[in-house]
């Protein structure tokens, strides 16, 4: 489906369900209020809804959103790629013409839908509901401050390579509606607690390397968690540190997830394939950004992930 | 004078002499190598003169880089806001009437140049500079990269307030030339070396918080920078570091220049103003980041600069 056919379902339809999904992120949950804000500007109603609770961090995207009562008309996924992805709390929307339109951007979506919007050279799906959005109406500064969170968080605030011209030129006119992007990057990137910046140091002070340094390996394990009082969602900054470290190509996260459990989360330089390293682990993800789950003893698991690594180096 | 008379300049003259202030940052590189390049591709001479040694992580922007013989006919000043941050080095081009042209973005600018361009509501000197050249000819992949670098660096990758739609814009088209902006990114603001590394890690484990959590400090002694090998030019990720911390309003960087003698780095949000702060020890900069110099024993210095902040909290 293309863009005018998204315009039309959005015209048409009165009483809209917006799925985002588990694990949310700014860019699942940016998509999800810019498009309920907008839809409810029109009069319509509209409600999103997530299968996990949102996090901290996003909260102020649904500042003002309080859920309506409607029969469902049109139930739109937004950044999902996998039904599966809605979670468990969602389980009826995963049945099989459960959802009547998604608008998404990764290239390994199923087509659960009956209708997708797939733009896959899109770095967010922020930028996709933008082109929607920015030709049926107004952005207002509400709608705008969503669209722009999608699309700094999943840019890496215009730092990682799926960063493009179009990127920039949507965020340039989305500031210009006047939204306080410095504090939306802070609460993104930056912000944390005293314990979650303490935990963080424990855990990379304790950082290990491995063939030639190309390899650095960081440990998140649940002891660390608890000495500190931390989530684990809240060290979400740690996977991408070993890559800050010079001559590194692979940084590698270890999450303790149960005794003997592990998820393995990959991030690689241009010099390795993530996705590859995973896929091998029955895992996958983004050639720079990947991950697994192995079982066994810890230094089993690091070990076998490093072997894995030195077949690609 | 405006952007046309500063074209007309650069159009006239032959042989160019561009400066660049001291503590060498990725504006003033960017926009002297741009301007150098650019008009080098005209068929002019020019050369980039600085007080300092280029930093290594700068060091792409002059590749490919050598200085030609020529007789100075005009001297052009970029991102240089007053004649002493040219440094000792470059002393003769402090005299009146030395610099015959000043590009520049700093509103607390001297105007010790004949001529000077100000724009103190670009972000980056580097978005003049982009002004003036894409009037003149092609902006090439090298020249764009260096300009990318002045603006990325000035806005803090487009996270500072002083991000604007024209930041983002001039960065679309920048990066459409097919520049490596990941790379550029990455070497400005994420990697370091595994000592810097710990170096940072070892000076932010010992921060302090003051005035109930609102003031954090850390501080760089040259114990810490011998015992780690480091050079404190190599940990200026250390200021921001303090704001990161949920609810710290100003976060102060000690460093230690000598026994006895200190220079303060103030960081704050907008809760704060960090150059107020600051000139009342003499010092100024900018609201949210602004330094002084501050003599006594270091517990001393902490309390006096502390002191001052409960003032304004």
């Amino acid at each position: 489906m293309d863009i005018n056919g998204v315009r039309r379902i959005l015209n048409e339809k009165d009483n809209f369900t917006i799925l985002t999904h588990i694990s949310p992120d700014g860019d699942t949950l940016g998509c999800g209020f810019a498009l309920c804000r907008f839809l409810r500007s029109m009069g319509k109603k509209a409600n999103v809804i997530n299968g996990d609770k949102v996090p901290h961090r996003y909260e102020f995207l649904c500042e003002g959103y309080y859920p309506q009562e409607f029969e469902e008309e049109c139930v739109v996924a937004v950044d999902i790629a996998d039904a599966k992805l809605m979670g468990d709390a969602l389980k009826r929307y995963q049945e099989p013409g459960a959802v009547d339109l998604c608008i998404d951007h990764h290239i390994s979506n199923t087509g659960y839908a009956k209708e997708t919007l797939l733009d896959p050279t899109a770095g967010a799906a922020a930028m996709i509901m933008y082109e929607i959005l920015s030709g049926m109406g107004e952005i207002t500064k509400e709608v705008a401050a969503c669209l722009y969170t999608g699309i700094s968080t999943d840019t890496g605030c215009f730092r990682f390579e799926n960063t493009d011209s179009r990127a920039h030129m949507y965020a340039a006119n989305l500031i210009e509606t006047g939204i306080d992007f410095y504090t939306i990057n802070r609460k993104m990137f930056e912000l944390k607690s005293r314990n979650v910046a303490a935990a963080e140091r424990a855990i990379v002070s304790q950082m290990k390397f491995y063939l030639n340094d190309k390899v650095a390996v960081n440990v998140i394990s649940l002891d660390t968690l608890k000495k500190y009082g931390v989530e684990l969602a809240e060290l979400e900054g740690i996977p991408s540190v070993a890559l800050t470290i010079e001559g590194v190509a692979a940084g590698v996260t270890v999450k303790e997830k149960a005794k003997g459990t592990y998820k393995i989360s990959v991030r690689t330089t241009d010099e390795l394939n993530a996705s590859r390293i995973c896929s091998d682990f029955g895992g996958g993800g983004h050639i720079r950004a990947a991950g697994c789950e192995i079982k066994g003893e810890l230094c089993d698991v690091i070990d076998k992930v490093v072997a894995k690594i030195s077949e690609y180096i």
